[in-house]
């Protein structure tokens, strides 16, 4: 198993208050330590960093932790391997282009029995039940639409093809294009919205306190999704098994249903 | 204009030494200032930097001045812009999946009026005519042949294709899908393979000298291909405009002419 954290946000934010913590879970505060990853859309580029190390002992991940990247989507990954090798390609975010963009996913769960028939232009490189469904949602998703559809369609073409890969086992993801992101729960996954006015928070992971009013902007909204809390004095809303939702600009879409 | 940097080893390599001369082109000693980026093959996957900012100046450049990546397939790149804004999504080394295998491609050169269709899976996500050759060039592999081939077969495809690409302008470049390296010249490339007995060289952008004899063992082996020469004190072979190479195990492959 693995756990996941992605941040949807209003304005261009730097991640490392959440993903300070967050690294933690990388073999320190929990034995994620198959490897880690984390991609930032910035415009249309993606900044997209894979190890195969442990999260909480990377030099890579020290660098970031000093680094602030600006993104207005950001998905991380811990890894516990279970099927396919600790390796570089196995290694979550996976990213692809479709319709002219890129599409960066990362899951937590096993599938059993997910073998799909991949017979467009999405190919697994590594080994994990994983990448394998992300290349069919995308092979779904460009059979679905000619070219980039509003998130409300893409929204209701991910809810129809979700349960043909759920049924398989626990699938709990990330998924951003750079407008928006989804985020599926079948076991464990929950989310805060932060906004004006900012409180303070406290990790649950590493001894850091934050006083969010001290370093926001009034029009500042980041909406945070994390396998499990991040912080110890906010508070978390938890997913519904089988719930998809989809957030924009800081905050989930309110009509997006279950 | 911009330039290219590729290393193709033998065995897994840090490629500390030729990138820290290199990067000093990127706004020190050259002024390719605008974004910079490198990929590192390991195994299957790909570890991808890119970064809008000057690689003189960038703090993670130092960072991987720091960090020996071993790889046996490395591609840098520094730019300046001449199609395309200076933008996370027109930095180069570009990645896409093709046959379950990435793709890491670098462009020296400006093409014009090359508007191929592209019609099939690969779009260009930025707007820079290299990637969109690097698309082209990846949909025609594709229509070419079903799976990945043995690497002569890849290097008479390309012999075919670049000729529809080099004759809109310069066309200088670096692709690599992890076994081999594929270098074209239209102007600028020269190469250089360090085999054992390992000798002195000397960084031309930057004070610093390094006996290879006493950093490796007898069966490494490494081509550099780079636009400019990187040392004042090796032999760098140029190649001659028009020229393809395919180099496989640190050495370039005798069989593919010119």
């Amino acid at each position: 198993m693995c756990q996941l954290l992605g941040l949807n946000c209003a304005t261009p934010t730097d991640a490392v208050f959440s993903f300070t913590g967050f690294r933690r879970r990388g073999g320190a505060t929990d034995t994620h330590a198959d490897g880690w990853g984390v991609a930032f859309f910035e415009g249309r580029g993606v900044r997209l960093f894979i190890d195969p190390d442990a999260a909480a002992r990377s030099p890579m991940a020290d660098f970031l932790q000093r680094y602030p990247i600006r993104s207005r989507n950001v998905i991380a990954h811990v890894r516990k391997a279970t099927t396919g090798a600790v390796a570089l390609e196995n290694t979550h975010p996976f990213m692809r282009e479709l319709w002219g963009r890129y599409w960066v996913f990362a899951h937590n769960g096993d599938l059993h029995g997910h073998q799909p028939k991949l017979h467009r232009h999405f190919r697994p490189v590594g080994d994990t039940d994983s990448e394998r469904a992300f290349c069919w949602l995308l092979q779904e998703l460009d059979k679905s639409h000619a070219s980039l559809p509003p998130v409300p369609e893409l929204t209701a073409t991910l809810r129809e093809l979700i349960p043909h890969i759920s049924r398989h086992g626990t699938f709990n993801f990330l998924l951003s294009c750079g407008d928006a992101m989804w985020a599926h729960c079948s076991t464990h996954l929950h989310y805060r919205v932060r906004d004006y006015p900012f409180s303070r928070a406290t990790l649950a992971d590493e001894d850091w306190t934050i006083d969010f009013s001290t370093v926001t902007q009034p029009g500042d909204r980041v909406a945070v999704i994390v396998t499990t809390p991040l912080t110890r004095d906010e508070v978390w809303i938890p997913f519904a098994p089988g719930e998809l939702r989809v957030f924009v600009d800081g905050a989930p879409m309110t009509d997006t249903g279950t």
